[in-house]
């Protein structure tokens, strides 16, 4: 058997999560479905970097799974997404380093939460970009994003309803980039606890409009309250951008530009 | 009674066309639902400028209608939009003018249709943009669009299957696109046959693909043989981008200048 990990694009209109669950597509779902036709297996194990909530995208997610067969590196996005749905996409496959995981081997991860100030509702993007009524203030909310950056106890920002005891995480970079109407919130960081990112963006919203203050992110912080919070901004915005295993990787991504789009 | 005109966007994506149908989807269907709950009656009738196919998009669709209602005009948008489910939305609606027809009286459409040569897939496109494994040549393409220009009978490129005898149709313009990787096709006609663009569309391909010469459009028009055209090419690249019934809204849609995307 060797490790392979994948890199897998989808779009999660269509899934409820990324998790596999008995009752509901998902997106490991249908990738371990794929795999265990082509191992001819009744099913097939994979470990991604993480999970994702219903209606949220990934554009760059990990995936690694362990196999017997001996299917040349770049011939497994081909074998992979003939048998995927159309709104998953296997970019990228090859051979994983040796002791490499998913989920246990990262050391950052990227998400994006895309917002419009369009005034017209798009029906093509309905499922993509979170249409806001007003516009924010942008520099309100960079004041507000410096308060989250490096280490904190991240349970007033992140949901409850979760297993996961230590909530102290590592924000690297948390950028608010606009161009006219379109807008994304770049969040890198050492990890996200469950909803942190859209509980995050609906704070920021809140402080773009003016109903809290810059100012009152280090207080809340150390409340550790969610219910302190604002609230959670809904999941169709919001994509998983990439996940890296390496600081190398990690300054990389660090030092390059997006634009919203 | 009094005659409204509106302008709706909607996502050919969850649709069987535009046409009410008893046993799918359809826009009529869901447009004349909303009118009806409005009009608190079993049902109400609308028109529209023409039919789009399955999965077809609009930009800019005009419907009529006939209300006894006095809502204003700026209201009904509004009014009509938190009834219609959310990959329909009413842009603008107004009073028809006198003698308003929104099919009969329909001087120009514009059809655009999309095209990408991006190597990768795009999953959160696949229902938008019709993507190309090599890519045409737009020069080849523009020559043979050239021969489309003007009056003739379109029956070799349009479906057979339609009840519609005269297929004398007039090009105004047909413009290929192109930016790096976004294509897109712009027809501009005093009306479309059943399946025509996508049928032009697929014609200019094999073009660009060079299996075709841009100079057997002219014999090929005058075959009135749909046989000797090229394959269909997909719904989902295809938006109708609007409608003039004015000799004025056609001159200034003529002089607008488009891109991709």
């Amino acid at each position: 058997m060797k490790r392979m990990v994948m890199q897998i694009s989808y779009d999660g209109s269509g899934f409820r999560g990324y998790q596999k669950q008995p009752d509901a597509r998902s997106v490991q779902g249908e990738v371990e479905r794929a795999l265990a036709k082509l191992h001819k297996a009744a099913s097939w194990p994979s470990t991604s970097s993480g999970r994702t909530d219903t209606g949220v995208h990934a554009l760059s997610q990990p995936v690694h799974f362990d196999t017997p067969l001996a299917i040349p590196e770049e011939r497994w996005p081909m074998a992979l997404n003939s048998l995927l749905p159309d709104d998953i996409h296997v970019r990228h496959t090859e051979t994983a380093p040796e002791g490499f995981h998913a989920r246990y081997g990262a050391v950052a991860k990227e998400y994006r939460y895309r917002l419009t100030t369009a005034r017209e509702r798009d029906v093509f993007r309905r499922h993509y970009v979170y249409q806001l009524r007003h516009e924010p203030d942008a520099e309100r909310m960079r004041k507000a994003a410096a308060y989250l950056l490096g280490t904190h106890n991240f349970a007033s920002l992140s949901s409850p309803r979760t297993d996961v005891e230590d909530k102290v995480r590592t924000m690297y970079a948390i950028d608010v980039i606009r161009e006219g109407e379109e807008w994304v919130l770049r969040f890198i960081g050492s990890g996200f606890l469950y909803q942190m990112v859209r509980v995050m963006t609906g704070t920021l919203l809140d402080i773009g409009y003016g109903s809290r203050e810059p100012e009152s992110l280090p207080e809340l912080l150390e409340a550790e309250d969610r219910t302190l919070a604002a609230k959670t901004a809904p999941g169709h915005g919001l994509y998983l951008a990439g996940v890296d295993y390496s600081e190398e990787a990690l300054q990389a991504r660090l030092a390059a530009k997006i634009r919203p789009q």
